[in-house]
């Protein structure tokens, strides 16, 4: 089984894009991709692609994948739409990875995009709802925010977490935020603007809720006969975890824990052969403050219940002992959807070449990415390390 | 690299069943599979699931996989949808065959599943038809069969083909439908039924074109290291090939024609070692007759223009030289969108292993499997070889 690196990882800005189109989108994404190949890379010598995307609302829904790859400039590669909600392009990271591992592919690129700021078909803002359990909580009116909310109130009721300690886990997004150039809310928030802004969702706050965002990402992951010619710096991924649960909340045996995220993070550690307090940084899927909470708590970063303790002292900031959402996270670097999980290696793949400008991590030579769709219905974690690391172990 | 060989094929009955859902039709097709394993299978002895599934219309739009897999009672495995328009669980098939070379996973189920007769949600006719290109397509009215009325225009003005040899195309389909119990449309129609019929894009009849159906459909993949547990007669999954194209048929070069299933074709065929005419049957992805003309000649089977002589000479019926679309294909069979690819290897694993019933070819040992999204933008080709000689080679 071959080892995969990744060997080149860019961006669109997150935000509101009118002027844009998915297409638009995605391709300023892979340009930026390509950009970061350190020796250059062909598009002709990608081999295949694997696209994240919700893909609604007027656009294309069946073979948007190489509607997106074709107006790249990926002429005639095999090319799959992913999708597992909101963990789309991590899934999509993950068959990039088995493909390259398979041998089928030498270089193969994960990306994803998603419009959602474009009102104009009706349907939009409808089925971006959807990845929500159909039968038991969306047709009996439960939203996102309200599952997460059913959550949260879960949490508080089970181990103390506290409203301000959610507010926390958003000042802190938005402090990584405002130092990231391609952040939709890229600005500061204090304590008392998420405390006391309106309330989306009992407990939660209109700060306790990411945004809704156009965007896109990409990630190019090679094979280890080939990483040497496109970087001296490859990152290597060293750990791959994904795992599924039911769909609906009422599935589940607990609300205050996501048995997806538990067992795609054991899996990823066990595979890296790491224990999580080797972990310099990680980018964890916070689609709703309690959501990072409960990552912390499912990752391993601290015991069940302490997850509101660890963002009160501090230890998950840029300063802290363990940075997570370096990047602002998806409450404040935004959540296009089928973007985030490729745009969550995009940070990872800065923070470990030393390229993340004003948030870097010092030292940052093991990082962690969580991506997770709908309520937990899915969840992919990658674990990747700085190429120094790398060098040493091939 | 290891070897994939598919231990285990099952489908749902293909038709309408108003009083199934997508839920219970993928776990029919799912018991379906595992029924056909010859030592028998556990679900929880499998890795992980590629769910094919175009999946809209008041149903689960997001996490539509793990709603399923969950639902076949697959607990907390990695799931992931993927998407390619009707290349759907073709394109699942390949990424299974990735992830059990990949060394990731040992036994991994590709299926899919669509509900399409359903229309209690307005939308569900409307969004079918969005497989084909948006913007210059779909937006200035042209429907699938008249994307496809368009190729066989040209195809008949380029080459000569007659309305009569797309007739009995259908004619050949139906035959052989009518010898499958799981066929969605499974009698027999004459040429003058065929001739005769509505048309629904000039020059196509209603006998030209596919019905929508529901259904479902799985394939389990195994690694070479333990196929061996599950049966004694595995079939050896020798070629794989896939490519993309521009999604609009105005972004092609020829009408005549489609790239992806060429270069899939020559991949898939590069892989196993062979040319076309080592091959014993064919399924062939004939969403409309003039498809199935274009897929002879895109395959090998004859010469560029020669595929209405080539169906007019009988070379593809049952009892000719190169039988294809033995199951009835997409015309008699039916086409349930996510389910179509992996359905083709149903009927591959059945012919290869001599369980056809009245369909049987003589002496199958090397079929293939070719799938195509929308009118072209993808397609998945597949070359898979019978027990016996899976074994010599082993």
């Amino acid at each position: 089984m071959r080892d995969a690196y990744v060997i080149g990882a860019g961006q669109s800005p997150y935000g509101s894009f009118p002027s844009e189109s998915y297409r638009s989108l995605f391709r300023t994404a892979f340009e930026a991709t390509t950009e970061s190949v350190d020796h250059g890379v062909d598009p002709s010598e990608i081999d295949e692609a694997f696209i994240g995307m919700i893909s609604i609302g007027g656009r294309q829904l069946g073979l948007s994948g190489p509607a997106v790859t074709e107006h790249a400039g990926l002429h005639g590669i095999p090319t799959t739409r992913v999708e597992n909600a909101c963990a789309a392009s991590g899934s999509g990271v993950r068959h990039a990875i088995q493909a390259v591992k398979s041998g089928m592919a030498d270089l193969a690129l994960a990306g994803g995009v998603e419009m959602m700021t474009d009102l104009s078909s009706d349907t939009t803002r409808y089925w971006f709802g959807v990845s929500g359990e159909t039968e038991w909580e969306r047709m009996a009116g439960t939203t996102f925010s309200g599952v997460y909310a059913q959550i949260a109130s879960a949490h508080m009721a089970e181990y103390g977490t506290t409203r301000e300690q959610l507010s926390r886990v958003a000042v802190k997004s938005h402090e990584n935020g405002a130092r990231n150039p391609k952040a939709h809310l890229g600005f500061e928030c204090s304590l008392e603007q998420a405390e006391g802004a309106a309330t989306v969702a009992d407990p939660l706050t209109l700060y306790h809720c990411c945004p809704t965002s156009d965007g896109a990402a990409g990630v190019l992951i090679a094979s280890e006969d080939v990483a040497a010619e496109y970087t001296d710096r490859p990152v290597k991924i060293s750990g791959v975890g994904a795992a599924s649960d039911g769909v609906g909340l009422f599935q589940r045996e607990s609300y205050t824990s996501l048995p997806a995220t538990r067992k795609a993070g054991r899996d990823a550690y066990e595979m890296a052969g790491i224990s999580p307090d080797k972990l310099d940084f990680a980018e964890v899927h916070d689609c709703f403050s309690i959501a990072e909470i409960l990552a912390y708590e499912d990752l391993g970063f601290c015991e069940v219940g302490q997850g509101g303790q660890l963002i009160e002292d501090g230890v998950t900031t840029l300063e802290g002992d363990l940075p997570v959402n370096t990047s602002g996270g998806l409450k404040s670097k935004g959540h296009p959807i089928g973007a985030t999980g490729a745009g969550q290696l995009v940070e990872a793949f800065d923070q470990l070449r030393g390229t993340a400008g004003d948030r870097q991590v010092e030292d940052a030579e093991i990082g962690l990415t969580h991506n997770v769709g709908g309520s937990g219905g899915a969840a992919v974690v990658h674990v990747l390390e700085a190429p120094e690391r790398a060098e040493v172990e091939s």
